[in-house]
């Protein structure tokens, strides 16, 4: 698949704001029917432990996912903020493209104080279904393997 | 409009830039001569409470405003530092191109220590004056309604 | 030199991803063989104080400096986190191209925080050895003279 560098990045860009706005049904609409979607701290991962924080092997997964932090967020306000690197185009494979960008993710809480929530590296798989580019598989590596309140939202 | 990515990133690049070295009078001409400038907490923003943290409707408002934070910062002192993320190219409407782009400001103090200052979202409609895109509207949706010395620059 | 946004865009991306992944003899890679990599306090340069932080003015150099880092990070072990926003690419001398990014690096430590380590600005001058850009010049004006343990990573 050709490197199209525009389309990779706004797919990033849509990514982290669509979190941001909330709008989680056009979010997972960013996901290939067929995706992974996995958050590992990266301790483990350098080391080949396999153990995710959250793993989700399909999209009915990953919308299942989504209903429980969302009724979860109703007990911890906040809003956030993704601030998403200048990506990587990995060498691509046959049919996918393979793309690493780094993230920060901020958050507000109700008292109106934003906090650097968590920092980690995108590392994904895209492939083109019809004429969009699509997450087939996202994996997330985070910096720390404590984070406080993992389950208020996506990554 | 058509969608002219590097111009856009350009743009935001130079907007972040030139803040953080104090060129204002640069900053200031990126603003179309018809322009708007708005700082509203995404809180506001997001009930449909028109109240902004800072509002100018002209260029003459702007940059008696710019003159205003310049006095303010004699007795402020600190630098900035602007992270502006992946932009989102929206659809172009007829004339002009809607851009949304995430943001992060740390402020150094005379001590040297580095803080964020505040997080939230541009979104900019932008316009082709003569060879070089301007900023006609600026709205900055703040994460937080508690900014601390909001005063002493612009976002 | 033609501006390839590209080009610059990857270099930048990849500068910073190998340092977070301590891939240190792939990022040396970057540079040419003659080159200078220095961090001075933005205000020193700003009041033209030459004093660096760092300074290196050989790729010999900087391979010596980077072999003392991984020695002193045997007792101060942690994980960077670049985030590198979008570039300016400055008005292209003759052969070579000059770019400035706004960049902030976050280190998480033993205990699993993640914290702001610093922030300030990349001014780099670029050239093109065989079909690779590689850089030439790095200056990193830092927002901050007041760095903790600043011997830890190249930042």
């Amino acid at each position: 698949m050709k490197a199209d560098r525009a389309a990779v990045c706004d797919l990033l860009a849509e990514y982290g704001a669509l979190i941001d706005m909330a709008k989680f049904d056009e979010w997972l609409d960013l996901f290939a029917e067929e995706c992974r979607y996995q958050i590992v701290p990266r301790e483990n991962f350098d080391r080949g432990l396999p153990a995710a924080l959250v793993f989700c092997d399909s999209r009915a997964m990953l919308e299942d996912r989504i209903r429980a932090l969302r009724e979860a967020n109703k007990y911890n306000i906040h809003t956030d903020r993704h601030l998403i690197g200048l990506p990587r185009l990995l060498s691509p494979e046959s049919e996918q493209l393979v793309v690493e960008a780094p993230f920060a993710v901020y958050q507000t809480d109700q008292e109106g104080e934003t906090r650097l929530f968590a920092t980690g590296l995108y590392r994904d798989r895209l492939a083109c279904v019809g004429q969009r580019l699509k997450i087939c598989d996202k994996l997330i590596l985070l910096d720390t393997f404590a984070v406080p309140s993992l389950l208020a939202t996506p990554l």
